[in-house]
């Protein structure tokens, strides 16, 4: 079993009829129920505001795989939180930072650069697959479209990925590298651009089936107790 | 000196009257006239018409750097002198091919991959940089248009490039990975997607601009006498 | 089930008494065996010797993953048959060749460099893993010894792989990137070092589980049925 | 002209005698010096124990190239002049942290990972090229000697780089990826291993011109005034 937890900033939410209509019990819902029909998942859920935003050592140390949703509130995040997120993906747990998740602490700090880029609400978003043998894109059609969804445009400041899965075109003309994997330490990390708070992209098919196959993929094949930099005797006789 | 030779079939520019209204010495004379106005840079070119297609020995011996343009006459390029000029590469020349190159005989040759893509002509190209410190993209804007331009759109069957200096975004939806760069042995490869034989894009200044910065990009630091797989002593005692 | 073809030469094993010793039916049996303990995989073996070198449209279509040792007799490859593999591959076959199958023609048609390597008899072989979150290292300690074994060393004219997940030390002074991972169109590929036909390597219990480990990683998430590169009408009105 | 600025933490040179006798005036101005024999470059040097390290505002400023070498008192760079170099970098500037530097806060801030290898004092380092054709190789042998140097073995744990141009083989058995380039934001990373403080390697004439190429790579060809992430109007009417 897959051990998956969904951590959700879950602000916009409760202050904004609007999103509330989307997602009336928070993001973190929706894709818990999605990945909960896999039988080899188990999914719990998170948020900002649970005791140490519910990631405690307990509930980190019993998770494969965060998926991490977050926008106005990445300051609230405490600094200590955030660096024990960033250990355990080190450490191997993966990772899959979600649309405005591009900003968040551990995504920063694992990536090391500004991850910033242009956006504009309200465009028409087209992506496609750039990577079609990646187990990531398995079951996704060679392009589909997401109407609305908030435009995210290059520059991106990201490393170079290991690979780039999918890569959208808007209408108003920008293009952006929108499905990144990155290898951190033994830890697995998919960044994926859909999901702005406003529009209802996480009950699409396609994005539900990405996040999945995403899961799968992330999962460790090992996850180490604790990093170290040690002085070491040969281990050949010379 | 960087030695650069600018290869053409010389083909559509003879037989089509709409071409060459275009271009009317050939696309290789475009390319040569603007390189030619650098100071660091000599230029020959040579077309398919030409014996050994104008590539013998004493040129590949002579050149730093190879620009390739081919369309319609791929098959006729013989297998001697595209063996000739991949080997040439993996030895340290430089090798930037354009646009509809990415199916001639040397590329498909270094790159191993099919070289597909999807194609349309008559559309609307708008490149944007997302390697921005590049040398390559030194001193071309964040974005820039060519219209009319053909579209190439993905999948485009290449391995993972090095690395991605411009995606470009197509008004008819496409997107497509357009300038790429590789190692292959001891050579630099720089792909640069525009350039349909039917659009003035070799007159565009930031065209210009990053076919003239691959070029020094290109330049190799070492050429090889010879590629071998010998049998060696070990060089530490044991 | 995963079906995975098991492709040898098969020559030394027949003509050189202190090979047969080690590999009595041929190396490819005894991977053949240590694979079929597997329940989720189903094997067979094809040898250069068979009709089309056992590697028929049949066979190939009913392949996900085929392995490849090869070395006297690369050149013995028919052209036809190396084209089809790599064609396999490209559409998304797996492909895991083995040792000195750094120079057979699947291998370095899809490379498209070289494949050349410094190499010496009789050496100690210490692999390191150098990416140990990859499904390709799942059980394999950070490091083991192979004694005796050729010794492959650097510079190796290969493309950069996607991963690097072995290196080897050889007591004689050189290093060597033995596990590489690469991408081609749809398909995934390892390159794996050890295994020289007069040493035991193929029964090391670290070289099977890693061969083991990348039939799993090298299955295909999809086969496509052609590659096209087709003209195509606008997916967006304009 | 290049403007290099090369930092030090300057604490092993005045406070062990070992050191002194083979650093009498620091790392940096061994460093410094053979790097002032190039006509293109202009070199400073900054220290530790400087107001605020001798990396303020107009000297970073000024800077193309950064050098840092540090070991015991990482934790006493402060984390403003930290978090500036890494803007720095990220904005365009270039960096070559060497041998110890691997844990100091800018190089660590830029990596997201930890950094962390194995070490032992005292061996013999045999350093293989495996780039031959990168710019940083230009004019060093595929393989050259340092002895004594201090081990650093795998597994370190860094980001793919870019390109690795340097092995490293280790008598007492061990190897680990010496030179490897890295692109963060606008900027150019080099990491270099050599360099032990008790060890004379700075002296080494391969030592020299690595150093001295990685410069000239690393120079940026454009450097961003500021970093934002703004909400932009479509460039495309739609």
């Amino acid at each position: 079993m897959i051990k998956v937890t969904v951590w959700n900033e879950f602000v916009h939410e409760k202050t904004d009829d609007n999103i509330k209509k989307i997602y009336p019990d928070g993001i973190h819902k929706v894709i818990a129920d999605f990945l909960g029909k896999n039988d080899d998942m188990v999914i719990r859920t998170a948020v900002l505001g649970d005791p140490e935003h519910g990631l405690t050592d307990e509930v980190l140390n019993n998770t494969d795989v965060l998926i991490w949703w977050g926008h106005m509130c990445h300051h609230e995040v405490s600094d200590e939180v955030a660096t024990k997120v960033k250990d355990h993906v080190l450490r191997g747990m993966g990772f899959i930072p979600l649309h405005s998740a591009h900003m968040c602490k551990p995504f920063m700090g694992l990536m090391g650069t500004s991850c910033t880029l242009k956006w504009r609400d309200g465009d028409r978003e087209r992506m496609w697959c750039v990577d079609p043998g990646h187990p990531i894109a398995q079951g996704i059609p060679e392009t589909f479209v997401l109407e609305p969804e908030e435009m995210y445009g290059e520059f991106f400041d990201i490393p170079k990925p290991d690979s780039i899965v999918f890569l959208s075109w808007f209408r108003g003309g920008e293009v952006f590298r929108s499905g990144c994997t990155f290898t951190r330490g033994y830890g697995r990390i998919f960044y994926f651009r859909p999901g702005h708070e406003a529009n209802p992209s996480y009950y699409n098919e396609y994005v539900q089936k990405i996040i999945t196959n995403a899961v799968r993929w992330a999962c460790p094949t090992k996850k180490l107790a604790a990093i170290t930099c040690p002085d070491v005797p040969p281990v050949e006789c010379s």
